[in-house]
Protein backbone atom coordinates (compact mmCIF):
# COMPACT_ATOMS: atom_id res chain seq x y z
CA UNK A 1 0.00 0.00 0.00
CA UNK A 2 1.05 3.78 -0.87
CA UNK A 3 0.23 4.93 2.43
CA UNK A 4 2.51 2.45 4.47
CA UNK A 5 5.39 2.64 2.56
CA UNK A 6 5.34 6.66 2.49
CA UNK A 7 4.98 6.40 6.45
CA UNK A 8 8.06 3.80 6.53
CA UNK A 9 10.62 5.74 4.65
CA UNK A 10 9.81 9.10 6.32
CA UNK A 11 9.66 7.25 9.63
CA UNK A 12 13.88 5.85 8.55
CA UNK A 13 14.28 9.50 7.72
CA UNK A 14 13.39 10.71 10.84
CA UNK A 15 14.94 7.82 13.16
CA UNK A 16 18.02 8.84 11.51
CA UNK A 17 17.80 12.17 12.21
CA UNK A 18 16.39 11.96 15.57
CA UNK A 19 19.49 9.81 16.67
CA UNK A 20 22.04 11.94 15.71
CA UNK A 21 20.43 14.94 16.85
CA UNK A 22 19.81 13.70 20.36
CA UNK A 23 23.27 12.24 20.55
CA UNK A 24 24.96 15.81 19.56
CA UNK A 25 22.55 17.61 22.13
CA UNK A 26 23.49 15.31 25.12
CA UNK A 27 26.98 15.21 24.88
CA UNK A 28 27.43 17.60 27.41
CA UNK A 29 24.80 16.28 29.68
CA UNK A 30 25.01 14.36 32.72
CA UNK A 31 25.48 10.21 31.59
CA UNK A 32 22.32 8.95 33.96
CA UNK A 33 20.08 11.85 32.38
CA UNK A 34 21.29 10.92 28.41
CA UNK A 35 19.90 7.80 28.96
CA UNK A 36 16.97 8.31 30.46
CA UNK A 37 16.13 10.97 27.84
CA UNK A 38 17.20 8.15 24.64
CA UNK A 39 15.18 5.69 26.08
CA UNK A 40 12.60 8.04 26.18
CA UNK A 41 12.99 9.15 22.67
CA UNK A 42 14.84 6.39 20.50
CA UNK A 43 13.22 2.76 19.72
CA UNK A 44 9.74 2.51 19.36
CA UNK A 45 7.04 4.95 17.78
CA UNK A 46 5.44 5.39 14.66
CA UNK A 47 6.41 9.24 14.46
CA UNK A 48 3.18 10.08 12.96
CA UNK A 49 3.68 13.94 14.36
CA UNK A 50 7.32 14.46 12.29
CA UNK A 51 6.21 12.97 9.68
CA UNK A 52 2.88 14.98 9.81
CA UNK A 53 4.99 17.95 9.65
CA UNK A 54 7.21 16.55 6.77
CA UNK A 55 4.14 15.54 4.89
CA UNK A 56 2.59 19.04 5.38
CA UNK A 57 5.39 20.69 4.11
CA UNK A 58 5.53 18.80 1.04
CA UNK A 59 1.75 19.25 0.69
CA UNK A 60 1.94 23.12 0.67
CA UNK A 61 5.73 22.84 -1.64
CA UNK A 62 6.65 19.84 -3.37
CA UNK A 63 10.45 18.84 -2.15
CA UNK A 64 10.33 21.04 1.32
CA UNK A 65 10.77 18.17 3.21
CA UNK A 66 14.17 18.55 4.63
CA UNK A 67 13.69 22.10 5.68
CA UNK A 68 11.28 21.07 7.94
CA UNK A 69 13.12 18.15 9.66
CA UNK A 70 14.56 19.90 12.70
CA UNK A 71 11.24 20.99 13.74
CA UNK A 72 9.84 17.24 13.10
CA UNK A 73 12.21 16.15 15.43
CA UNK A 74 11.21 18.80 17.81
CA UNK A 75 7.76 17.46 18.12
CA UNK A 76 8.95 14.43 18.79
CA UNK A 77 10.82 14.97 21.60
CA UNK A 78 7.70 16.95 22.95
CA UNK A 79 5.50 14.13 22.45
CA UNK A 80 8.19 11.82 24.31
CA UNK A 81 8.27 14.22 27.11
CA UNK A 82 4.45 13.80 26.70
CA UNK A 83 4.57 10.12 27.47
CA UNK A 84 7.41 9.95 30.27
CA UNK A 85 5.03 12.32 32.53
CA UNK A 86 1.88 10.49 31.62
CA UNK A 87 3.17 7.16 32.57
CA UNK A 88 4.48 8.47 35.83
CA UNK A 89 3.12 6.83 39.29
CA UNK A 90 1.24 10.53 40.43
CA UNK A 91 -0.23 10.23 36.49
CA UNK A 92 -1.64 7.18 34.76
CA UNK A 93 1.16 4.72 36.49
CA UNK A 94 1.92 3.07 33.91
CA UNK A 95 4.52 -0.19 33.62
CA UNK A 96 4.69 -0.73 30.22
CA UNK A 97 4.71 1.53 27.20
CA UNK A 98 4.99 -0.05 23.90
CA UNK A 99 5.60 -3.36 24.85
CA UNK A 100 9.03 -2.17 26.82
CA UNK A 101 9.02 -0.74 30.97
CA UNK A 102 8.19 2.97 31.03
CA UNK A 103 10.78 5.29 31.81
CA UNK A 104 9.98 5.66 35.84
CA UNK A 105 10.77 1.88 35.63
CA UNK A 106 13.95 1.54 34.25
CA UNK A 107 15.33 4.98 35.75
CA UNK A 108 13.61 5.50 38.29
CA UNK A 109 10.65 8.48 39.08
CA UNK A 110 12.90 11.04 39.45
CA UNK A 111 14.82 10.63 36.50
CA UNK A 112 12.06 10.23 34.69
CA UNK A 113 10.22 13.72 35.92
CA UNK A 114 14.25 15.53 34.89
CA UNK A 115 14.12 13.13 31.42
CA UNK A 116 11.14 15.02 30.72
CA UNK A 117 11.72 18.47 31.56
CA UNK A 118 14.89 18.43 29.53
CA UNK A 119 13.17 16.89 26.74
CA UNK A 120 10.43 20.22 26.04
CA UNK A 121 13.40 22.27 26.90
CA UNK A 122 15.60 20.47 24.42
CA UNK A 123 12.62 20.58 22.11
CA UNK A 124 12.09 24.35 21.89
CA UNK A 125 16.13 24.35 21.77
CA UNK A 126 16.27 22.65 18.19
CA UNK A 127 13.41 24.61 17.30
CA UNK A 128 14.84 28.26 18.13
CA UNK A 129 17.72 27.08 16.23
CA UNK A 130 16.05 27.40 12.39
CA UNK A 131 16.97 30.61 10.73
CA UNK A 132 14.73 33.81 11.66
CA UNK A 133 12.24 34.72 11.87
CA UNK A 134 10.97 30.87 11.52
CA UNK A 135 12.85 29.76 14.70
CA UNK A 136 10.53 32.24 16.79
CA UNK A 137 7.41 32.10 14.88
CA UNK A 138 7.71 28.32 15.23
CA UNK A 139 8.60 28.21 19.02
CA UNK A 140 5.55 30.48 19.15
CA UNK A 141 3.47 27.83 17.89
CA UNK A 142 4.72 24.55 19.48
CA UNK A 143 4.68 26.84 23.16
CA UNK A 144 0.97 27.55 22.55
CA UNK A 145 0.07 23.78 21.32
CA UNK A 146 1.91 21.73 24.21
CA UNK A 147 1.07 24.33 26.73
CA UNK A 148 -1.65 25.01 29.52
CA UNK A 149 -4.45 25.34 26.87
CA UNK A 150 -3.48 22.69 24.52
CA UNK A 151 -1.68 19.51 25.24
CA UNK A 152 -0.89 19.84 29.32
CA UNK A 153 -4.18 21.28 29.37
CA UNK A 154 -5.91 18.35 27.55
CA UNK A 155 -4.20 16.12 30.20
CA UNK A 156 -5.26 18.04 33.48
CA UNK A 157 -9.34 17.91 32.05
CA UNK A 158 -8.43 14.22 31.63
CA UNK A 159 -6.96 13.62 35.21
CA UNK A 160 -9.94 15.71 36.83
CA UNK A 161 -12.47 13.82 34.44
CA UNK A 162 -11.06 10.31 35.07
CA UNK A 163 -12.95 8.26 37.19
CA UNK A 164 -15.35 11.02 38.41
CA UNK A 165 -17.86 8.82 38.23
CA UNK A 166 -20.07 11.24 36.01
CA UNK A 167 -21.18 9.95 32.09
CA UNK A 168 -19.34 13.05 30.28
CA UNK A 169 -20.54 14.25 26.95
CA UNK A 170 -19.29 13.98 23.95
CA UNK A 171 -18.19 17.89 23.83
CA UNK A 172 -16.29 17.44 27.09
CA UNK A 173 -14.69 14.23 25.81
CA UNK A 174 -13.52 16.06 22.23
CA UNK A 175 -12.39 19.25 24.41
CA UNK A 176 -9.85 16.11 26.06
CA UNK A 177 -9.13 14.88 22.91
CA UNK A 178 -8.03 18.22 21.19
CA UNK A 179 -5.68 19.31 24.21
CA UNK A 180 -3.79 16.11 24.84
CA UNK A 181 -3.97 15.22 20.91
CA UNK A 182 -5.10 17.47 18.54
CA UNK A 183 -3.25 20.42 19.40
CA UNK A 184 0.32 18.89 18.87
CA UNK A 185 -1.00 17.40 15.77
CA UNK A 186 -2.11 20.70 15.04
CA UNK A 187 1.00 22.28 15.32
CA UNK A 188 2.84 19.45 13.35
CA UNK A 189 0.58 20.25 10.17
CA UNK A 190 0.63 24.34 10.55
CA UNK A 191 4.64 23.79 11.95
CA UNK A 192 5.35 22.06 8.46
CA UNK A 193 3.23 24.92 6.47
CA UNK A 194 5.40 27.70 8.46
CA UNK A 195 8.38 25.72 7.21
CA UNK A 196 7.23 24.95 3.54
CA UNK A 197 6.60 29.17 2.99
CA UNK A 198 2.90 29.08 3.22
CA UNK A 199 0.65 31.91 3.82
CA UNK A 200 -1.30 32.66 6.94
CA UNK A 201 -4.49 31.37 5.71
CA UNK A 202 -2.54 28.16 4.48
CA UNK A 203 -1.30 27.92 7.67
CA UNK A 204 -4.52 28.30 9.70
CA UNK A 205 -6.41 25.53 7.30
CA UNK A 206 -3.41 23.06 7.93
CA UNK A 207 -3.41 23.61 11.62
CA UNK A 208 -7.23 22.75 11.86
CA UNK A 209 -6.14 19.83 9.78
CA UNK A 210 -3.84 18.71 12.34
CA UNK A 211 -6.67 19.20 15.26
CA UNK A 212 -9.22 17.44 13.56
CA UNK A 213 -7.31 14.67 12.46
CA UNK A 214 -6.36 14.35 16.25
CA UNK A 215 -9.88 13.80 16.74
CA UNK A 216 -10.55 11.58 14.02
CA UNK A 217 -7.35 9.11 15.60
CA UNK A 218 -8.72 9.63 18.93
CA UNK A 219 -12.24 8.63 18.51
CA UNK A 220 -11.35 5.28 16.21
CA UNK A 221 -9.26 5.38 19.80
CA UNK A 222 -12.31 4.75 21.68
CA UNK A 223 -13.87 2.60 19.66
CA UNK A 224 -10.26 0.71 19.47
CA UNK A 225 -10.50 -0.02 23.31
CA UNK A 226 -13.88 -1.53 23.16
CA UNK A 227 -13.49 -3.36 20.05
CA UNK A 228 -9.76 -3.98 18.58
CA UNK A 229 -7.14 -7.01 18.96
CA UNK A 230 -5.44 -6.79 22.00
CA UNK A 231 -2.49 -8.40 20.30
CA UNK A 232 -2.52 -6.12 17.69
CA UNK A 233 -2.79 -3.11 20.26
CA UNK A 234 -0.42 -4.45 22.87
CA UNK A 235 -2.87 -3.05 25.10
CA UNK A 236 -6.42 -4.90 26.77
CA UNK A 237 -9.65 -4.71 25.65
CA UNK A 238 -12.15 -2.00 27.77
CA UNK A 239 -8.97 -0.52 29.69
CA UNK A 240 -10.25 2.53 29.39
CA UNK A 241 -13.08 2.61 30.76
CA UNK A 242 -11.83 0.03 33.71
CA UNK A 243 -10.04 3.37 34.70
CA UNK A 244 -13.22 5.39 34.54
CA UNK A 245 -12.11 7.57 31.55
CA UNK A 246 -13.91 9.56 29.85
CA UNK A 247 -14.53 8.08 25.96
CA UNK A 248 -16.65 8.84 23.34
CA UNK A 249 -17.93 5.16 23.50
CA UNK A 250 -19.74 6.00 26.70
CA UNK A 251 -20.73 9.40 24.97
CA UNK A 252 -22.02 8.19 22.20
CA UNK A 253 -22.13 4.13 22.00
CA UNK A 254 -19.73 1.95 19.65
CA UNK A 255 -21.69 3.27 16.24
CA UNK A 256 -21.88 6.81 17.78
CA UNK A 257 -18.14 7.16 18.00
CA UNK A 258 -17.59 5.03 14.68
CA UNK A 259 -19.10 7.98 12.80
CA UNK A 260 -17.78 10.83 14.42
CA UNK A 261 -14.57 9.36 13.46
CA UNK A 262 -15.25 9.06 9.99
CA UNK A 263 -16.84 12.46 10.32
CA UNK A 264 -13.93 14.27 11.93
CA UNK A 265 -11.47 12.89 8.97
CA UNK A 266 -14.01 14.14 6.24
CA UNK A 267 -13.67 17.55 7.76
CA UNK A 268 -9.86 17.18 8.35
CA UNK A 269 -9.85 16.47 4.76
CA UNK A 270 -12.00 19.01 3.41
CA UNK A 271 -9.39 21.32 4.58
CA UNK A 272 -7.05 20.59 2.28
CA UNK A 273 -8.72 22.23 -0.94
CA UNK A 274 -6.61 23.75 -2.77
CA UNK A 275 -3.26 22.55 -1.39
CA UNK A 276 -0.15 21.69 -3.87
CA UNK A 277 -0.13 17.96 -2.84
CA UNK A 278 -2.66 17.39 -0.84
CA UNK A 279 -2.89 13.36 -1.49
CA UNK A 280 -0.95 12.15 1.49
CA UNK A 281 -2.40 14.15 3.93
CA UNK A 282 -6.14 12.79 2.99
CA UNK A 283 -4.95 9.17 3.08
CA UNK A 284 -3.77 10.24 7.01
CA UNK A 285 -7.06 11.44 7.75
CA UNK A 286 -8.39 8.27 6.37
CA UNK A 287 -6.29 6.09 8.41
CA UNK A 288 -6.94 7.87 11.54
CA UNK A 289 -10.45 7.06 11.22
CA UNK A 290 -10.25 3.61 9.69
CA UNK A 291 -6.72 1.96 11.24
CA UNK A 292 -7.07 -1.25 13.58
CA UNK A 293 -4.49 -0.65 15.92
CA UNK B 1 20.90 51.12 50.66
CA UNK B 2 20.61 51.82 47.11
CA UNK B 3 20.90 48.15 45.62
CA UNK B 4 17.98 47.93 47.89
CA UNK B 5 15.38 50.27 46.76
CA UNK B 6 16.57 49.35 43.57
CA UNK B 7 15.75 46.04 43.87
CA UNK B 8 12.38 47.01 45.20
CA UNK B 9 11.49 48.82 42.57
CA UNK B 10 12.43 46.40 39.57
CA UNK B 11 10.61 43.55 42.05
CA UNK B 12 7.35 45.39 42.04
CA UNK B 13 7.40 46.14 38.55
CA UNK B 14 7.93 42.45 37.84
CA UNK B 15 5.46 41.12 40.02
CA UNK B 16 3.23 43.21 38.41
CA UNK B 17 4.06 42.50 34.61
CA UNK B 18 4.00 38.75 35.83
CA UNK B 19 0.75 39.24 37.05
CA UNK B 20 -1.03 40.59 34.25
CA UNK B 21 0.79 38.31 31.72
CA UNK B 22 0.09 35.11 33.66
CA UNK B 23 -3.91 36.07 33.57
CA UNK B 24 -3.51 36.48 29.76
CA UNK B 25 -1.86 33.84 29.40
CA UNK B 26 -3.91 31.48 31.73
CA UNK B 27 -7.49 32.77 30.09
CA UNK B 28 -7.71 29.81 27.82
CA UNK B 29 -6.36 26.85 30.64
CA UNK B 30 -8.31 24.64 32.94
CA UNK B 31 -9.14 26.42 35.99
CA UNK B 32 -7.76 23.62 37.98
CA UNK B 33 -4.37 24.02 35.95
CA UNK B 34 -4.20 27.91 36.11
CA UNK B 35 -4.79 27.81 39.74
CA UNK B 36 -1.86 25.63 40.47
CA UNK B 37 0.39 27.87 37.92
CA UNK B 38 -0.49 31.05 39.44
CA UNK B 39 0.06 29.64 43.14
CA UNK B 40 3.88 28.37 42.25
CA UNK B 41 4.09 31.88 40.01
CA UNK B 42 2.58 34.61 42.39
CA UNK B 43 3.47 35.88 46.28
CA UNK B 44 6.76 35.17 46.70
CA UNK B 45 10.13 35.24 45.13
CA UNK B 46 13.01 37.90 44.98
CA UNK B 47 12.53 37.64 41.48
CA UNK B 48 16.59 37.69 41.58
CA UNK B 49 16.44 36.16 38.19
CA UNK B 50 13.71 38.72 36.04
CA UNK B 51 15.95 42.00 37.91
CA UNK B 52 18.68 40.91 36.63
CA UNK B 53 17.71 40.51 33.30
CA UNK B 54 16.77 44.24 33.25
CA UNK B 55 19.52 45.23 35.15
CA UNK B 56 21.74 43.34 32.51
CA UNK B 57 20.10 44.85 29.61
CA UNK B 58 20.71 48.46 31.61
CA UNK B 59 24.12 48.04 31.91
CA UNK B 60 24.71 47.90 27.99
CA UNK B 61 22.28 50.53 27.12
CA UNK B 62 21.06 52.62 30.26
CA UNK B 63 17.37 52.63 29.37
CA UNK B 64 16.64 49.23 27.56
CA UNK B 65 14.83 47.71 30.48
CA UNK B 66 11.27 47.41 29.54
CA UNK B 67 12.16 45.80 26.24
CA UNK B 68 13.33 43.14 28.30
CA UNK B 69 10.88 42.76 30.33
CA UNK B 70 9.18 39.90 28.53
CA UNK B 71 12.04 37.90 28.69
CA UNK B 72 12.55 38.88 32.25
CA UNK B 73 9.42 37.34 33.03
CA UNK B 74 9.66 34.32 30.87
CA UNK B 75 12.87 33.51 33.09
CA UNK B 76 11.11 33.56 36.26
CA UNK B 77 8.32 31.08 34.98
CA UNK B 78 11.11 28.82 34.39
CA UNK B 79 12.45 28.79 37.98
CA UNK B 80 9.27 28.80 39.76
CA UNK B 81 8.74 25.48 37.36
CA UNK B 82 12.24 24.32 38.46
CA UNK B 83 10.77 24.62 42.26
CA UNK B 84 7.59 22.98 41.81
CA UNK B 85 9.48 19.78 40.21
CA UNK B 86 12.42 20.34 42.64
CA UNK B 87 9.96 19.67 45.82
CA UNK B 88 8.17 16.71 44.75
CA UNK B 89 7.85 13.54 46.46
CA UNK B 90 10.25 11.64 43.82
CA UNK B 91 12.97 14.80 44.31
CA UNK B 92 14.01 16.59 47.24
CA UNK B 93 10.38 16.03 48.74
CA UNK B 94 9.74 19.59 50.98
CA UNK B 95 6.54 20.35 52.55
CA UNK B 96 7.46 24.33 52.44
CA UNK B 97 8.52 26.71 50.37
CA UNK B 98 9.01 30.11 51.24
CA UNK B 99 6.74 29.87 54.72
CA UNK B 100 3.88 28.34 52.45
CA UNK B 101 2.99 24.43 51.70
CA UNK B 102 4.51 23.58 48.35
CA UNK B 103 2.60 23.46 45.05
CA UNK B 104 1.94 19.44 45.46
CA UNK B 105 0.80 19.62 48.55
CA UNK B 106 -1.51 22.11 47.80
CA UNK B 107 -2.75 20.30 44.29
CA UNK B 108 -1.52 17.27 44.67
CA UNK B 109 1.20 15.80 42.50
CA UNK B 110 0.05 15.40 39.56
CA UNK B 111 -1.67 18.94 39.09
CA UNK B 112 2.29 19.61 40.12
CA UNK B 113 3.85 17.85 37.97
CA UNK B 114 2.19 19.63 34.91
CA UNK B 115 1.69 22.81 35.96
CA UNK B 116 5.57 22.63 35.92
CA UNK B 117 5.23 21.56 32.51
CA UNK B 118 3.20 24.21 31.35
CA UNK B 119 4.87 26.65 33.04
CA UNK B 120 8.49 26.22 31.38
CA UNK B 121 6.31 26.08 28.12
CA UNK B 122 5.08 29.08 28.81
CA UNK B 123 7.92 30.64 29.08
CA UNK B 124 8.97 29.72 25.36
CA UNK B 125 6.02 31.27 24.46
CA UNK B 126 6.32 34.29 25.69
CA UNK B 127 10.00 34.24 25.05
CA UNK B 128 9.18 33.34 21.31
CA UNK B 129 6.65 36.35 21.47
CA UNK B 130 9.29 38.98 20.92
CA UNK B 131 10.22 40.64 17.39
CA UNK B 132 12.68 38.70 15.56
CA UNK B 133 15.65 37.62 15.06
CA UNK B 134 15.66 38.32 18.98
CA UNK B 135 12.75 35.87 19.82
CA UNK B 136 14.08 32.93 18.68
CA UNK B 137 17.93 33.74 19.65
CA UNK B 138 16.25 34.08 23.20
CA UNK B 139 14.89 30.80 22.92
CA UNK B 140 18.00 29.45 21.90
CA UNK B 141 19.50 30.97 25.35
CA UNK B 142 17.20 29.72 27.34
CA UNK B 143 17.06 26.40 25.97
CA UNK B 144 20.71 26.10 26.33
CA UNK B 145 20.83 27.28 29.85
CA UNK B 146 17.42 25.54 31.24
CA UNK B 147 18.22 21.91 29.27
CA UNK B 148 19.78 18.58 29.95
CA UNK B 149 23.63 20.78 30.10
CA UNK B 150 22.60 23.78 32.09
CA UNK B 151 19.56 23.84 34.89
CA UNK B 152 18.40 20.04 34.42
CA UNK B 153 21.37 18.78 34.29
CA UNK B 154 23.01 20.40 37.27
CA UNK B 155 19.53 18.79 39.38
CA UNK B 156 20.65 15.35 37.86
CA UNK B 157 24.16 15.68 39.22
CA UNK B 158 22.86 16.89 42.75
CA UNK B 159 20.21 14.10 42.83
CA UNK B 160 22.74 11.38 41.92
CA UNK B 161 25.22 13.09 44.74
CA UNK B 162 22.86 13.44 47.18
CA UNK B 163 23.41 10.46 50.09
CA UNK B 164 26.08 9.00 47.80
CA UNK B 165 28.36 9.16 51.13
CA UNK B 166 31.51 10.22 49.19
CA UNK B 167 33.08 13.73 49.91
CA UNK B 168 32.66 15.70 46.92
CA UNK B 169 36.02 17.31 45.86
CA UNK B 170 34.97 21.55 45.70
CA UNK B 171 35.28 20.94 41.29
CA UNK B 172 32.20 18.36 41.56
CA UNK B 173 30.17 20.42 43.97
CA UNK B 174 31.14 23.64 41.64
CA UNK B 175 29.44 21.33 38.59
CA UNK B 176 26.22 21.39 40.31
CA UNK B 177 25.95 24.88 41.24
CA UNK B 178 27.18 25.58 37.53
CA UNK B 179 23.99 23.94 36.26
CA UNK B 180 21.80 24.34 39.04
CA UNK B 181 22.05 28.02 39.25
CA UNK B 182 24.54 29.46 37.20
CA UNK B 183 23.51 28.54 33.92
CA UNK B 184 20.04 30.05 34.27
CA UNK B 185 21.66 33.40 35.90
CA UNK B 186 24.03 33.51 32.81
CA UNK B 187 21.04 33.43 30.32
CA UNK B 188 19.48 36.09 32.51
CA UNK B 189 22.32 38.05 32.09
CA UNK B 190 23.30 37.38 28.03
CA UNK B 191 20.03 37.81 27.38
CA UNK B 192 19.33 41.20 28.91
CA UNK B 193 22.36 42.06 27.21
CA UNK B 194 20.86 40.55 23.77
CA UNK B 195 17.62 42.53 24.74
CA UNK B 196 19.68 45.90 24.55
CA UNK B 197 21.57 44.97 21.54
CA UNK B 198 24.81 44.19 22.99
CA UNK B 199 27.69 42.81 20.43
CA UNK B 200 28.15 38.88 21.00
CA UNK B 201 31.40 39.32 22.74
CA UNK B 202 29.85 41.54 25.43
CA UNK B 203 26.79 38.85 25.22
CA UNK B 204 29.43 36.21 26.63
CA UNK B 205 31.29 38.38 29.30
CA UNK B 206 27.51 38.92 30.34
CA UNK B 207 26.91 34.93 30.46
CA UNK B 208 29.59 34.25 32.34
CA UNK B 209 29.08 37.31 34.77
CA UNK B 210 25.61 35.35 35.33
CA UNK B 211 27.25 32.30 35.69
CA UNK B 212 29.94 33.16 38.20
CA UNK B 213 27.47 35.31 40.44
CA UNK B 214 24.96 31.84 40.24
CA UNK B 215 28.64 30.24 41.60
CA UNK B 216 29.32 33.15 44.32
CA UNK B 217 25.33 32.85 45.32
CA UNK B 218 25.52 29.04 46.20
CA UNK B 219 28.78 29.12 47.97
CA UNK B 220 27.35 31.63 50.28
CA UNK B 221 24.17 29.43 50.38
CA UNK B 222 26.27 26.43 51.67
CA UNK B 223 27.50 28.69 53.91
CA UNK B 224 24.28 30.03 55.49
CA UNK B 225 23.51 26.31 55.85
CA UNK B 226 26.12 25.91 58.53
CA UNK B 227 25.83 29.54 59.88
CA UNK B 228 22.84 31.51 58.74
CA UNK B 229 19.99 32.70 61.01
CA UNK B 230 17.01 30.08 60.82
CA UNK B 231 14.52 32.44 61.38
CA UNK B 232 15.41 34.82 58.87
CA UNK B 233 16.11 32.44 56.12
CA UNK B 234 13.14 30.06 56.99
CA UNK B 235 15.19 26.99 56.90
CA UNK B 236 16.98 25.54 59.92
CA UNK B 237 20.64 25.23 60.08
CA UNK B 238 22.46 22.21 59.10
CA UNK B 239 19.94 20.81 56.37
CA UNK B 240 22.07 20.20 53.80
CA UNK B 241 24.55 18.10 55.56
CA UNK B 242 21.55 15.98 56.82
CA UNK B 243 19.97 15.31 53.49
CA UNK B 244 23.53 14.14 53.02
CA UNK B 245 23.78 16.70 50.13
CA UNK B 246 27.07 17.70 48.72
CA UNK B 247 28.72 21.26 49.53
CA UNK B 248 31.05 23.31 49.47
CA UNK B 249 31.47 23.17 52.92
CA UNK B 250 32.01 19.64 52.88
CA UNK B 251 34.87 19.84 50.55
CA UNK B 252 36.62 23.11 51.66
CA UNK B 253 35.99 23.77 54.81
CA UNK B 254 33.71 27.09 55.98
CA UNK B 255 36.94 29.43 55.52
CA UNK B 256 37.12 28.29 52.04
CA UNK B 257 34.03 27.70 50.99
CA UNK B 258 33.42 31.75 52.75
CA UNK B 259 36.31 32.51 50.52
CA UNK B 260 35.44 30.89 47.47
CA UNK B 261 31.94 32.77 47.83
CA UNK B 262 34.14 36.23 47.60
CA UNK B 263 36.19 34.85 44.88
CA UNK B 264 33.59 34.00 42.67
CA UNK B 265 32.06 37.47 42.74
CA UNK B 266 35.30 39.12 42.25
CA UNK B 267 35.29 36.70 39.11
CA UNK B 268 32.11 37.87 38.35
CA UNK B 269 32.56 41.91 38.64
CA UNK B 270 35.48 41.24 36.59
CA UNK B 271 33.80 40.65 33.46
CA UNK B 272 31.76 44.03 33.63
CA UNK B 273 35.20 46.25 32.74
CA UNK B 274 34.06 48.42 29.90
CA UNK B 275 30.26 48.49 30.35
CA UNK B 276 28.30 51.44 29.98
CA UNK B 277 26.49 51.15 33.34
CA UNK B 278 28.45 48.51 35.58
CA UNK B 279 27.80 49.52 38.84
CA UNK B 280 24.11 47.54 40.12
CA UNK B 281 25.57 44.48 38.31
CA UNK B 282 29.09 45.65 40.42
CA UNK B 283 26.82 45.23 43.99
CA UNK B 284 24.41 42.41 42.92
CA UNK B 285 28.05 40.33 42.66
CA UNK B 286 28.67 42.12 46.31
CA UNK B 287 25.48 41.17 47.50
CA UNK B 288 25.45 37.19 46.50
CA UNK B 289 29.24 36.68 48.37
CA UNK B 290 27.76 38.53 51.74
CA UNK B 291 24.34 38.01 51.52
CA UNK B 292 22.83 36.81 55.17
CA UNK B 293 19.46 35.16 53.63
Amino acid sequence: MKLDAYLAERRAAVDRELGSRLARSLAAAPRRLAEAMSYAVLEGGKRLRPILVLASAEAVRPGAGPEALGYACAVELVHAYSLVHDDLPAMDDDDLRRGRPTCHKVHGEALAILAGDALVTEAFGWTAALPPPLGGELCGELARAAGAAGMVGGQVLDVVATGAGVPSAAAAVEAIHLGKTGALLGACASGGALCAGAPPATVGRLRRYGELLGLAFQAADDVLDVEGDPEERGKRRGGDAELGKATLVAALGLEGARRRAHEQAEAASAQLDGLEEPSVLRELALYAAARTR
